[in-house]
């Protein structure tokens, strides 16, 4: 399939590295005489798995000890719900700065009360705070964060201080795709469909303190605790979601690590962000100090521009270009198996399309 | 991989039609440049291979028109507290017939008032009730099965008689193994890892009118009708789980349906079951009048015979056969996809083991 490869800007399920693509295909139906989709999951097999995926997040995310990693289902929607009903006495603190941290806030305000710290609404999300800018209230259980903003194409350039509460980091958008100090955070969750895997898995990362607070009963399914004593094992786990994230984590490890992929996401980025700000056609969205490495948002005079320039992009093989409904324009999601190969293709069309126009 | 298959009896996740298998890695690749790992779920071709499932469990399982059918994640043990937040009133009748129902009655516990309208506790399991025998009480707002135990192996000969209040049936361990009437019962569940899928995905058909039930605020990933009106897609899917449900289908289809694969399921758990009835040494553990087809649970005179068995079998290309440490001795689970030489090898093993010990 290599030879026929297009380039998926698509913004999540998205671009897995063609190396774990082959690796799981190569191994997949051959597990001592069975697939990996009919091992049980208390097989040593499978145990091999999951403990091999375990040790690449905690490597590679460079996890502290006091920490749990675990392997859940129903992607970050359900963690909106999931983090309050189990982190939250009374009240959060949430930074929105976008649709998603909308539907956190909406799940949550489902919990107690949600005190909003910090809106980019009124600036239709174009910018995300610096940490200075987050207002801290007094006796929020947590302060939620959304750390890339896949609509509008922002992401934290840098975490909010740590205060008197932990901070809970949704960050299904950019897991892994930079260095962070997780030692700051006392919670992140990410569906592992853009950066580490494919859809059908959600991996959590959460401190023991937040682990054992419960402030309320809940189903079992909905505990951390749950998830936590049982070593993600106390229902049937997604087992080949979780095969396929350890290809991709073994592949960031062959490739030099986070450092290494961080040192590619930042080439990827200012390329094309250089291209939209050398272009007299191409305007990004976000502010300039809110930009994303994952998701870079532009847009063109008219909208019959930016559908031609959709189209045109699919004829060549750059497929998944078209901005989310909400905000219009191009979007190109270049998350860290995106190849670098494709930026510099995306950005001659966008050359070529500029002096057609 | 079909020349070194081996004969896997596990509970779950178990084991696959091989021709679904093959069809699965053959296609998982090419998907215009892309892998199904890799495709958006709000493309074209996720739509096509959700919209197909859709319509092969309508068909194959005679789905009449006012249900929904819906592809949900976290098993059935999220099922067990979903059900009774979006369905339970005040209080609900629950038959419990093993460790399954009793999961699901400890959630059940947590919304509502349970009435135990059969148990077959004090008979250790062996049996599940006939229609008689389930008392159904005034006021409850359903009656929960479980139609299949998969730990002791009963499994319910006749569904339960329509009442005032719907049935809601976990059919996990024996969904699409039989002919049932769909409209005698107002919701059926089933994680796909046993019968018609790998570990990854749930399955929930739901009459409208319970879709619609509300008597309290839930978080919107666990209202059926969040999902019902999203035609489950209010968050990502489990593209690839769905994707090989789709192929597990496909082979049930092309094996002439349901009514085909019940009349084998029937001939291999006969076969089975005659071993143990004219044997001198294993014995049946469930009632003959409640025996499973998809899981017969047999014991040895002693415990280290079964394990004996069990590492003997296994040396034979025979795996998964150990009972469930609940009940000991020996398990052999024999969903839709095992085939019935595996049967025939085991009972050759069966008659031959009995000769020597």
């Amino acid at each position: 399939m290599s030879t026929n490869r297009i380039y998926n800007f698509n913004a999540g399920p998205a671009t897995l590295p063609l190396e774990a693509l082959e690796e799981v295909r190569a191994g997949m139906m051959d597990f001592g005489g069975m697939s990996v989709l009919e091992i049980s999951h208390r097989s040593k097999e499978y145990e091999a798995i999951q403990g091999e995926t375990r040790s690449l997040v905690a490597e590679l995310m460079g996890v502290p000890a006091g920490y749990q990693i675990l392997f859940l289902t129903g992607g970050a929607s359900l963690q909106f719900a999931m983090a309050p009903m189990n982190l939250m006495d009374k009240a959060a603190d949430y930074a929105v700065t976008g649709y998603w941290s909308k539907k956190a806030v909406a799940e949550a305000r489902l919990v107690g009360e949600v005190r909003t710290v910090f809106s980019s609404e009124e600036k239709k999300f174009a910018n995300v705070p610096q940490p200075s800018e987050i207002k801290r209230s007094d006796g929020a259980s947590y302060l939620h964060i959304t750390t890339n903003n896949t609509i509008y194409g922002t992401q934290y350039q840098e975490l909010p201080d740590p205060g008197a509460a932990p901070i809970v980091a949704d960050m299904s958008s950019d897991i892994l795709s930079y260095k962070i100090d997780v030692s700051r955070l006392g919670m992140i969750y990410a569906g592992a469909q853009k950066n580490i895997g494919p859809a059908g898995v959600t991996l959590v990362v959460i401190k023991d303190e937040l682990v054992a607070r419960k402030y309320r009963e809940l189903p079992t399914m909905l505990k951390y605790s749950t998830h936590a004593e049982n070593n993600s094992l106390f229902n049937t786990p997604p087992v080949f979601a979780i095969y396929v994230m350890r290809s991709v984590l073994r592949w960031i490890k062959a490739k030099g690590g986070v450092a290494a992929i961080e040192k590619t996401n930042i080439e990827k980025a200012r390329i094309l962000y250089d291209a939209i700000d050398a272009s007299q056609i191409y305007k990004g969205y976000a502010d300039k100090g809110s930009r994303s490495r994952m998701n870079v948002t532009f847009a063109t005079p008219t909208s019959e521009l930016a559908d031609k320039f959709v189209a045109e992009a699919k004829a060549r093989g750059m497929v998944g270009l078209k901005g989310h409904r909400a905000l219009g324009g191009i979007r190109a999601s270049i998350y860290n198996a995106f190849p670098i190969e494709g930026i510099k293709a995306l950005v001659e069309f966008m050359k070529e399309f500029e002096k057609k126009a």
